[in-house]
């Protein structure tokens, strides 16, 4: 999507056709910087310093991780080095490990001296189907935000959205955002109320980041304010994002969500969760059998952002000895969810949705 | 409550009988600093730089404050200025408006030497009285307390509440927090489920801070996280207070309190609203007919903390150019407030709940 005005990705192979190119997410949204990935030190440093952030971007910045390994050195032993070191930056990453063992299948039946060129082609092709597939749940969204600004009268359509799902956690279009920036670019007003995110601020450092580039008109919102918003009639559509949908289509996403279906529930609000199919866990029926993260009581205790110097500081906002508890996502019930949007179209939150659009899976979900 | 391990309120009358001590809350939570009002103009400075909030904290000043007025001068033409002038400094707060009229009925009918020492005694008998409600709503809400823990086996009874209805904002007890400190004063175990309160954090700053100080166990949480420990049957209770009753028993306060009601509801958590009577508004029957402020989109836009020098900063969390939207309350409709807790007892949220209480004003509410 559109960074100072220039149409972006994420992650780019540069011109030189060796090196990559990424945007340092850690300065985000106070600055924006570039950074060019040289060698597979690089990359592994990108991964574990958050430059790049995001399950989708971390695969594809370890697969290209895995194409500079190979211009220093294609041999086996250096092929299984490259995959375990990109491997160990982020422990519990699945999409990480799943995008190394992908480079690993597509490289080491080759001859060695084949092996640069086709790690650079398999990382672009990682690259171009996180797109493609990012780009097809906007397309399948887009239906709709149509048919609801059919009944606006020209008056913009108000999503709600929570955290960053968007193209700063992916390569291009994000998953929760492609539907709104798919309707931007058609020309369909739409208007959204990003939620803050407490208490690590994706939505209002990432989201807000992200829609004020592209110039989608936008409104940050304390994580308090959405239910008031939907009592007044001021939101049209919710779309959030989701780290883990189970077989019965509850949805484990970042902390806060469920309170907003909740609110939507309340208020007949239509409530989507946009996802790729590697979201779905066909393993677990029940939310409840998630496990929940909980993370350290520092970020709830803290705020960090911009001194009206420019730097970047730290704030704490509570006094000294103040313990804190730091659950990271909940769950939404399926009941509470209108419909899952998927590269493949849009369906129930229920077990029979999901296997409408994924009928190969009925022997893995029975 | 305890400061500094010593039962303090937020305004006395010092040992020479003449000056008003208060806290200087602009510095809380991370400073405890007492200031000296001698005159008049100081208990303005006090109200209007926000040294004291809260509707009856704000209301005992200004009482205060004229009798400081007095000492000086208490001629008819220098009881006229100090309550107009007293009533300049916060222009929308009614409380203010209402203690300064009590005070000019109290002492406008005296002989001008008789009024110094009427002036302190009525402002003292109003610092007095609004301990006492509060002792009532706490002693009120403390049967609730109670009921709950003996169901819980000597394990903490686990009560969540938002924004700050405490001590703080009164003389004493607080009104959501007075069950509280009653329970925990009594010795049944209880632990505090904090929430932050964004956006401008009196949960994390005065609330967690209150606890803190009067030893009382608690958790700051964000506000994302009430749902989700509710969902995992770690909520027992919630209350909270309020700024608005209607007579129809639906509840405006901070915003963010509907979608804690919703989450409530969901999980069969009870939800009490703490109050006094003054703030049952028997003219208005449906909570949508409450007007909503909105603040400046700059308390969204940035947060305040200490940074770890000490100074106290404000920080920005988003990028610069990002708009914002701030309304100050939300609704939340009586069908999810399981019962108020006011001074008298405490009752369901509707007509015919308050009417038992207050039975005075079944003229008022036809």
């Amino acid at each position: 999507m559109k960074l100072d005005g220039v149409p972006s990705r994420t992650i780019w192979l540069e011109r030189d056709g060796r090196s990559v190119g990424i945007l340092d997410q850690t300065l985000l949204p106070h600055k924006i910087e570039r950074v060019t990935l040289r060698t597979v030190e690089d990359a592994a440093h990108a991964i574990k310093s958050m430059q790049v952030r995001g399950a989708p971007l971390i695969g594809v910045t370890a697969a290209y991780g895995v194409a500079l390994a190979m211009r220093a050195d294609a041999s086996d032993a250096a092929l299984d080095h490259a995959v375990k070191f990109l491997a160990e930056q982020r422990p519990t990453a699945v999409n990480l490990r799943w995008a190394l063992e992908d480079m690993r299948a597509a490289l080491a039946p080759l001859a060695v001296n084949a092996r640069v060129a086709a790690a650079y082609a398999r990382a672009g092709a990682i690259a171009e189907d996180d797109v493609e597939m990012c780009r097809h749940i906007g397309l399948n969204g887009l239906a709709l935000i149509k048919d609801l600004a059919e009944k606006k009268d020209g008056r913009p359509v108000n999503i709600l959205t929570h955290c960053n799902a968007g193209w700063l956690a992916c390569v291009d279009w994000g998953t929760a955002t492609s539907p709104i920036y798919q309707a931007h670019d058609a020309g369909i007003p739409v208007h959204v109320w990003v939620d803050e995110t407490r208490p690590r601020n994706q939505g209002a450092a990432l989201t807000a980041f992200e829609l004020l580039q592209h110039g989608v008109r936008h409104s940050l919102i304390a994580d308090n304010a959405g239910g008031h918003f939907m009592q007044r009639d001021d939101v049209d559509l919710v779309i959030v994002g989701t780290d883990r949908v189970t077989a019965g289509g509850d949805v484990a996403n970042k902390i806060g969500t469920y309170l907003k279906a909740l609110a939507a529930h309340d208020n007949a609000v239509p409530f989507y969760v946009a996802l790729p199919y590697s979201t779905i866990d066909w393993s677990i029926e029940k939310g409840a059998d998630i496990p929940i993260e909980e993370r350290g009581a520092d970020e709830v205790l803290n705020v960090q952002g911009r001194l009206s110097n420019g730097d970047i500081a730290s704030v704490a906002i509570s006094p000294e000895g103040t313990p804190a508890r730091n659950p990271a996502f909940d769950v939404t019930p399926a009941r509470l969810v209108t419909g899952l949007i998927t590269e493949r179209g849009v369906c129930a939150a229920s077990r029979q949705g999901l296997l409408s659009l994924y009928p190969e899976k009925k022997s893995a979900a029975a």
